[in-house]
């Protein structure tokens, strides 16, 4: 006795009305080619049927793919399922997974990034946010645990950044937000924040450190919400990637 | 030695104070008669053999009775004792079950509302409100996956909704909830935004989408709280079942 | 000595890059077209002059044109600056002008709307959606202080209004924001609730009401943000308006 | 080689400071005397050998004592372990649990107070509070399921209680928090509002039932905090025991 | 040239739509009856002429009448005009002024409360809620500064009140908002807390005080909104001459 | 005609109920040898009268009076009226007062207390924890404008302080809020932080500074409320006379 | 008989402590050399003379100075006192004042950004972001009116800009802050967006917009907190400029 | 076919870019030299074996290493694992482990601190307080259970601290906080106020304590975040350490 209701209200729509095609959710294949930023897939509230499915398509069009924040059960279904037609590689860091076509390469678009971190438990954030950059080709050096409570160890890996060319720095921060604004005030070069929900009582969660740099005094400093590593490595490696076309006469 | 509290403390009311019948939760019967819209079930928060209760009453007296937010072992429970002698169909993305009289068909009313969703996690809520709308007699045509983040998507399924005469237009969106704003710019149907609990960060949760509605430049527009589909569906149809009497010359 | 920097930028601008005009604001002329609803022109935040400037803009593309929130010393100035050439009319409690072409007369769309005051203080914001819904040719009928403080008011005036056939209420509440819920738990009308930021404390200034606005039990209220007549009045003549057409055969 | 931190500091203080008690938690065994409310336990947080440890110890000195919120384990526990010593009755609705020594009776203070719910999900702080005012020796009457989205099933209850002469009302309501103004607006009777965590969405979990009290626009109206049905149920009582005093001569 | 809108939209109205009389504010005269509290005028947000005729039709019907939060002019205005054929008495500490009958005396109820306040800040809304409870015949007790910073003030006072046989307490608090708990913890008295908007910095304006009193660990606390003294004067009166009527044999 | 309010109901009062004294505000004279802290008069919320004699009253019985936050006009009325009897200087950039009987000497409690600040608007503060310190007999040396954004200034004045042997550090800081968890990463003397009020958009007025000092990652870090100079220079002279009295043996 | 708090004190340190320079406020005039961006001057909440000060101080050792949120009169003392020695350019609508020595031209450093604002009344934050920006020596292109209430109006300025060559757009949105997600999901720049303090009621003074923009769903937008015009301006620029460096091979 | 998404990007950063070693987690072994204050590992977040890694790396370095927040797979497994080669000691309360070399003492810094907490949830946080007080080799007094709902029992265990000559109290507090102003109003020692994360409703998890708190109305009153026991101790102990520094003239 038991009938769909949506094979029921489907009968009674094509009677009332013309009927639109409402696919399942439709990857952008477009993107990467309109805003320099592919699509990636945001795994934590998709069902693995369906961040697999994506992940397939969008490797189908582009060559590779990226799913962000897998649910350790959608990792081992990918990996299982996926595995012998595509090569797939996991960040146990970022709780990433791309999917690429044999032999499909990492593009090289020759932007180089750094990215620094405040304390451990902001190293997943950080993880996210270079292998979004390094699938856009950008290249990544990282150093860690740099935070404002002991100061001495920002100096030496912060000048070897700059030295080495890096056109944009995220800095990973979470409970009192404070290296991104100490690292602005020091370089000249656009530093994005990203603050993380670290941190407990009162301002926990990340609420602080985002403050904290929304207030920050350093004009530099541009901030994605917390824990938002795609947004910050694909900002940063938009603008490296930029500069290294400019560089090589290509824009 | 174990006896209940109620039952104690029953007995010294019954001598104390005259007592009052305090049935248990009963369904507001003469709803539908009243403002056009039946009682609905919310299954989240009650027990399952409350809400097979509530629903089984609410089917004797309407015909059909609908229960939104029903958790897996409602839902369960429901098929199991009640698809015996009633009619249960289950909508599985919006976690919503009917129970209907055998033989009793969905009411006509006759208004036709469009159903709009940002992006793939907003798919339950439409789905809540499509089938509270279905259920009070309206058509419903949905489309889905057309953001901002892609506008070139919007155009089509919105003019051919309009071109089709749909009397209320209800755009589901979380995070940045700006698609109400931009369809609310565009048509000359009254628009219900529904803000969805997706997105992660500060804001999340849905209260950035649902601050972004509020706020919004496009006076066409109103809002239900967050994930409230049965708030917006109802609404929806309420209009367009009065617009389709009117048409009709019954009001 | 003194040069205004925009000058000067504007030159080197010249030379650098093409020039894109960047006139000032510009009404959206199209807008009553496209979505039923004319541009209104929010005066709070703009200068006399630019209110005088846009009002005068759309009168002479429109017929009419009106302004809301206005201070009273911009209603001074256009008083003063544009009776002579157009008809001004202010309404004091909304605190809005409507400027017309002389023998411009208000629309008449058909459409009829409720609006139901609990509170005196919640007067203006029911003012101002009334003096919307007029200038879209929507009638309105008030009832003024009928909170839930004394319900024994309500009945009749409601009970008048749905006889009279309205086809939208607004109920604008502040402090406690309970009417709205009330009045969609009796009536089969769609009901608009608009918070008003009256009370004090906790809550006050229009957060508790909008909050008990959002979380209502009765599932065909649609809100709008705290204090916003206009959007209220705007959607209330837009669905009224749209029921006197079918009424009519013209949709 | 493992040995307590406890007790190596311990040692460590004894050398140094001169030692006061500190003995575990205490009962206030005094509170009853004091305030005319006894000391209850909130067995939520608490391990259930500590709970069952406060009751025992309150049971001793009292006659009886009462646990709320306490978890399915800790009722279980109490059950096995004390009903073979002391009376044992559990109100599964407001999850509370009372030990008595046998024989002991509720005491009778002869203060009567009333209850109103909204919904069916404010049953279980209702039935909190019923209990700690039946402990305090105070009938009660209870009306379910009157919220105000369906004002007519209010007003019979109501009257009943009146006429009955109870001397406080608890209104207990989430969601729109509407419940307690319309009743403080219709009787003489002192009303305690009890917002409930029900509710979703944005003033989910009480917030805006609370806000909407606070903001009531019925000056007779006091609140507790969310879901604080002891509060309300000791304070309702504390004012009809004292009633009920006052008439028999005693105060 | 200008004519008002309102003359406009009421001919227009008239045309359309049956007319509903929406008379300006209207004083609900049989409040006292009905709830045991008068109305009272709340005059901070009402224009001065509304606040007098307000006043003036309430004394008429009852008596006496109360204005409380009277901004300067008001108060000045009422007692140009009204002090010719009304009794008017000004509280200039609570703001608030009474209008009487020449020889209409304050009525006696009979009731006792006291009033507690925390610093000198809180005299204000101490000073509105005792001339709320004059007002409706209660007796008022007050102590001031014993706030618990000081804590050796308290004890006197407060046995004094206890001794005297008040029936109702209010503490009001600002700032830390700690001293209801404590005077809750010693005495048998239903206690009213009311925070009120002093303090600076996080969780000031009350917001610390009132979070404070809501989640106290006394359980005979109930609380009213940030300032308002009228709610908590008008439920302690309320409480303490029910008490009295019931000594008296009338209850 | 008219009769203080207050006159009639102290009638009242006296007929009905014991009186217990309620004088004025009074200054806990006691509280210095009871705390180690002197009372302070908090100017900004008291009426000029008042301020006057509090600090007269305090002088008289103390040697010396503080008040903070003092209006301008408060100040010229003190200055004007008790200048002629007492010592009387003024702190412009704290807006604080002290009235001295003639010859009476600061106290030398010989503790010394360090103060930085990270901008220029965090003067006002800092100068405000300065001649509370100061009023309590400790020493004060500052440095201003150390902020995160140029972290160069930072340490030669901090190694002076710690070099001179300062006991306790208080940090004033607005915006990020980053120099209180820097400083205490960097030294061995208990750090108090004092967020400030400045800064705007999100996390402004002193919000956002909190939470990253609440947030801090450097567990020395103690904190006050946002602009509370006068908690931070009491409890930072408070330690370091302690200690001063310490060396000297005198504890 | 009024001296000076602050010279007492001094005296008393001199004599207890070493003392440090604590002059007062410092520009840090390394600023542009270490990080690109000048050092500018936030006049809102300075004394004018300070203000002059920094100017004068900034421009003779930069060239030119900027200072930005300037008050009427400190506008207005500038130029009455530096419009004899330097040149002094004013931008009305950004409330900026320019300070150079005189015959001292913008530098050129080649890079170019565009602007964009939603509404008329984000023109001033538009305004400081672009004075910002040609201060450090980048060519600004700016659209105006281009919001998401009708979006027709901003396809062509949009194309115009990339087709330009911009190397960062900044676009600035009040409200539901919904523009820069669109912006962002349409070309290949790195987008700041800058939420501005308009709107009324629940999220209003910029807290809807910057929500938004936190959760935009498009992965190249980065944010400043609300009318943070300086950092926008100045992020651009070092991105723009540092591009054109790349360009012509000097990085 | 697996490999390492972070294997591939090091070869390629190692073709791009400059390498910077970038360790895990590295602890700061030079904090306590620094700031008196060693380091401590919050475990809660971290995965078992780099909490174990830590404490190994800090014992072999400093003799001894305190984790906190352990949860209880990581204390089991650290039992089991370092238990052979170290001394384990675990405090339950506080859920914290130390790991020390054989034989290794805990230090004698001779400072003595109170601690007192309002109710029986308090203890663990005190219990964290404690245990980084006695590591730091500071001893502790406790007294708990002495909250402001039953002041009588707080007198005696204070006044014994005070005199037993303790340089610093802890007074932890959740619900309403009320008990540190208490304190702090009451002794001359430096107070400091713990909130804890207890309490439910409005204001619970600690909000309402904390806000208590920060706005407390005795001076001699600092704050750190909720249920941050280590912050509290350590603050503490700091103090009570440098004080019996200077008692032994060390300082």
């Amino acid at each position: 006795m038991r009938r769909s209701l949506h094979d029921i209200s489907q009968e009674i729509n094509q009677q009332l009305l013309p009927s639109y095609p409402t696919p399942n959710t439709t990857p952008d294949l477009d993107r990467r080619r309109r805003t320099g930023i592919p699509e990636f897939v945001l795994a934590a509230t998709k069902p693995a049927d369906e961040v697999m499915d994506l992940l397939r398509r969008l490797a189908d069009a582009d060559g590779r793919a990226l799913a962000t924040r897998c649910p350790q059960p959608t990792i081992a279904r990918i990996q299982e399922r996926l595995s012998g037609s595509y090569e797939v590689v996991i960040d146990e860091e970022a709780c990433a997974v791309v999917v690429a076509q044999p032999g499909c390469q990492l593009p090289r678009a020759g932007g180089q990034i750094g990215i620094l971190t405040a304390g451990s438990s902001d190293g997943p954030v950080a993880a996210e946010a270079a292998v979004v950059a390094r699938e856009m080709g950008a290249g990544v050096v990282q150093a860690r645990d740099v935070g404002v409570a002991g100061l001495h160890r920002l100096v030496a890996p912060l000048e070897g950044m700059v030295a080495a060319g890096v056109d944009a720095l995220i800095v990973v921060a979470g409970m009192d937000g404070a290296l991104p604004s100490v690292v602005a005030g020091l370089v000249d070069v656009p530093v994005i924040g990203v603050p993380t929900s670290t941190g407990y009582g009162y301002g926990g969660e990340g609420v602080g450190a985002l403050l904290a740099m929304l207030q920050s005094c350093a004009p530099g400093l541009v901030v994605v919400n917390i824990d938002n590593g795609v947004g910050a490595g694909a900002t940063a490696a938009l603008i490296a990637n930029r500069m290294a076309a400019a560089r090589a006469g290509q824009r």
